[in-house]
């Protein structure tokens, strides 16, 4: 969606797994002295536009820019100022991005702002964050991380825990982790599995096959629940020859990736059994060479006393986070270049741009939000069957078109009747439902 | 008023046209590649003081000096610091412009605040917006934008339009366009008028005329309204000849100047006639080679569907700022010179400097609020008619010294009496009012 | 402390005599040219982490940081960001000393915070402030500012004035003028004397001794009220000799260190009559050479009429805060080295690192506070006398172990019974009280 020529990472699918793998070993440099790239990048400066508060990733981004020699503006409360005026993000990233800044992070409370960020600014952006839709860098440093640990990514059996719904670390940790051909195995807190929407990506974008298991391997971590879901890559791994599966034993667990219980979203709901991962839970021999991750900051969900533990590297995937951070931000600026090729981005469907009819689902995409007075609504066609399926260009939710009207006669048909099928794609336009194609004056075929 | 042998720009005023024109040239070759000065001022810190927050302004000044080579440290929202602690904006100045920083900038919400700044910081201080007061860096990159455009100012056609009341960025703009010999139009939202001291002091300093007529020229801009004032400059465009003028037509516009509803200060106002710049508006044929512009955050006033149209110059107004305040920082560092002669000062009256019986009449001012604990009040001389016009040092509010005492006698005289006349000048006291100099002690003359 | 071979800043007490003054002296180089340092720590990375807001000693920092040619990464407010979440200081501290920054400057409201930095975080820790523990170096600056202007700090007379009670400016500054062998008189506004614990502290280990005397001779200083209590070195003064003494007649003062009302901790006090210096009091002979000192900010406690008065060095002190904070940095940075010796520290009791038995007496204190889930409570100890008195290892409070168990038998005795004294010393835990014995699964003694 770059219109300026630029790269910007707005999603982790943003980046090919060549060009993520090319980037590991360009942060490996990094890592190898961090005080010896001051030249780098001198002379650029990156600005931390940040709507939500969030000191860790903010400092993270300026160190990297700082140790590749560049230097930083930083806007780290922004809802308290041009924003509390009524400005949009569009602008403030139009003035921002113009002579201000050669680089852009932005943290903002609705899913699909990065995006819009990104489409505004002449500069390249960086999504430190959009409300529950993604957190590329975080996914970026976990994975290599776990790259560094393990010496692969391919195959390992990685176990995800706690607040599998609202985490969006998690949701694209999961993605990528499946594209990496990781073995996922979910461990959520009741009522926080896993949401079907990313179940349903999984499945379709990287033939990942759902199933329940249950946890006996890692004692008094679940308290007295010991239901699970697990998620294994269908290829390469094979293990969706076990379609009937409803539990499976691991016997290794390569890592075992905690997150927080999110409490400002759980309001009301009883987190006292949260699971907590202890020395005891480490003692279980499926564990033995298991990595203990999160995201941080922890609350409760890991002790102290596994701080010292060889296997904790949760601190280490904090202090990686600059090298990598310097690689993507060193990338972006064209200051590196790598020999992978880009990822191949999904066609939007003709016509759909316009956005005529199609109105996202996600109350929380910023197309429903911030941008109703000035974005135009668009989707990217994602699966060519009937119902077609279409994603957000912002958010990236997915919406079934249930319903095709014709832009000339405006009289609007179910997807599977023939009728629908004689139209010519140009005089398509797309509708979820009929009420929609109504309230956008269009008529309902009399069948 | 520097102590220090250094300059500041505290008001628009502190800049001789010559050195405004001068700092525009080097503001071209800043722009030329922005990426080429970081040696400039390179061991250079400059301190961003803002006690009100804008995020804007402060991350121009800030991306300028960093492009200069220099560092930055900032107190983006003072209110919630030493000043909870009480401490006075001179006593902030003086230990933040010791040895910490090499120039300031300087919001505050007070009238007056960036010259109390500049006379107690010992490094040069520059105002970022103080009050209702001025923004003159804002103003210098309005000017210099509005050249680089049409390659002048002289005799341009200017509108300004919206809200003309409440906007310190319009007032220190109408005094710079007379200064540089454009005209002024002012459609203002009614309510919203050009205040009156502005009118008076465009008068006379600047010889500018006040005058009101239609704006059929812009169709659909002003509502339901459509009045509209014209202040014409006399000179050198002769329009004064017209002195009866009522009705004028312009039928080239140069730019409109859009502003924001000030909503923080039109509570219980009605704004929904508020006037909005569209593509139908900059339709008519006045506005073919119209530059829009505005100092933006905007809120609804402009279009977006006017942001793609090339005589919108918005946003290229924003990336201006940083070569503009780049050679302003530059010159006040003394690291670029001008040949340029710096702008005569008006003379302080002798006798005062002590501000025996006046007060300045704008609540708003520094030396009724903050300052009033510290600060002397101070007035310069601005007419010598009588009664004697002055303006505060501070905030610029003028005030008419209609009564004068004998600072012997202690008694008190109409300004145009003859025993007022005769009293030497280093005896006079100024009064605005009667009832001033009988709270001071002084007796009335029985006339 | 230091686990990592590094150097911390956490208490005064963290330098020897001979290093201050060593570090003195490279002030005096910086000092000379603050222009002139900008490769000294290149690449270099400061993260001030403030939990507590103050602009200036951040600004400071952040100042010295720039001008050393570091760079500086900040959080200002961290009580809205991580905190928020749950995030302990120890995890931050982990996260940020980790890969993002090479020096911490550290501000907390809690007692022994920065003790907690400096132990957890992998690169040097400097205390900006924690509770009502220590600030050192403000200490640093008043005592470089003062050894400046004198000369000298061995038999300065040192007026302390105001709310001797609650700044921990006044207490870190005590110990240090002792230390160094100037004389220290008290002159509290009533109601905010020296606490008493630091009182014990000054005669322990300075042999500095309270005694009372009237200050008759700075009038008008004080108010109504006329006491005031002298600490005079007993050493190399003897003065100490003077064990009766009720009161002392000061003929010259060297120095008069002003403090603000801490108005949020004198709620519902009457501090109308708190001392104030004005040019009347400093015409008193006896200050007629007399330095006037302020941390800053002020708020009423010195006229503004002072300001210009030679003596008044409060804005020098903040001046010399940069070239002072810049020796101090590049020391702890391993930049600079110097030749005196470190202090040699008191050797934790073995068995007490446990913390078994007592537990702080400060309610501020962090070990009671934030650190309660993850801190152990350690003591060091101070007086090998009977009781034993021992010193919290993070905030420094004194406590007495009265009570002495046996670690195997689980009998607790009073610390003089014959008993207690026959426990081996590997065997002993200490106890403040018998409930606090009782209530740690001890027996008393049926004795």
């Amino acid at each position: 969606m770059s219109e300026h020529g630029k790269r910007d990472l707005v999603s982790i699918e943003d980046l090919s797994t060549a060009e993520i793998l090319e980037l590991f070993h360009h942060a490996d440099e990094f890592r190898a002295n961090l005080h010896a790239w001051s030249d780098l990048c001198r002379g650029a400066i990156m600005a931390t536009l940040f709507f939500e508060p969030s000191t860790r990733t903010r400092l993270s981004f300026e160190s990297s820019m700082l140790r590749l020699g560049g230097g930083v503006i930083t806007a780290a409360d922004e809802k308290s100022t041009s924003r509390a005026k009524g400005e949009s993000l569009a602008d403030t990233v139009r003035v921002v991005g113009g002579s201000y800044a050669d680089i852009l992070v932005v943290r903002h409370p609705e899913d699909g702002a990065a995006r819009v960020a990104a489409r505004y600014a002449r500069v390249p952006v960086i999504n430190g964050g959009d409300g529950a839709h993604e957190h590329p860098t975080q996914t970026l440093c976990d994975l290599y991380t776990l790259w560094q640990e393990k010496g692969r990514l391919e195959g390992l059996e990685v176990v995800l825990c706690g607040d599998l719904r609202y985490s969006r670390t998690i949701h694209s940790f999961c993605y990528a982790l499946a594209r990496f051909g990781a073995n996922i195995v979910t461990m959520p807190y009741p009522g926080f599995e896993l949401p079907e929407y990313v179940l349903q990506r999984l499945r379709r974008d990287y033939g990942v096959q759902a199933a329940t298991a249950s946890v006996g391997d890692l004692p008094g971590l679940a308290g007295s629940s010991n239901a699970a879901a697990y998620l294994t890559a269908s290829k390469p791994h094979q293990l969706a020859l076990f379609t009937k599966l409803t539990k499976v034993e691991v016997n290794r667990i390569d890592a075992i990736y905690m997150t927080r219980a999110q409490r400002e979203r759980h309001e009301g709901q009883d987190t006292s059994n949260y699971p907590r991962l202890t020395r005891s839970t480490m003692g279980a021999a499926a564990t033995k060479d298991a990595r203990v991750m999160h995201p941080l900051p922890r609350v409760d969900e890991i002790d102290y006393d596994l701080d010292d533990d060889p296997r904790s590297i949760y601190f280490r995937q904090a202090e990686l986070g600059v090298p990598m951070r310097m690689a993507l931000m060193a990338y972006l600026l064209g200051k590196i270049q790598l020999r992978a090729e880009r990822p191949k981005l999904l066609s939007v469907m003709p016509g759909l741009q316009s956005g005529i009819g199609l109105r996202c689902r996600n109350e929380r995409c910023i197309t429903n939000n911030e941008g109703v007075r000035y974005l135009q609504r668009e989707f990217r066609l994602i699966d060519e069957v009937s119902p077609l399926v279409l994603s957000c260009c912002y958010c990236g939710r997915e919406v079934e078109a249930r319903f095709i009207g014709h832009s000339q006669s405006r009289i609007v048909y179910r997807h599977n009747a023939a009728e629908a099928r004689r139209i010519k794609a140009s005089n398509r336009v797309y509708f979820e439902s009929e009420e929609q194609a109504l309230a956008a004056g269009f008529t309902a075929h009399a069948s």
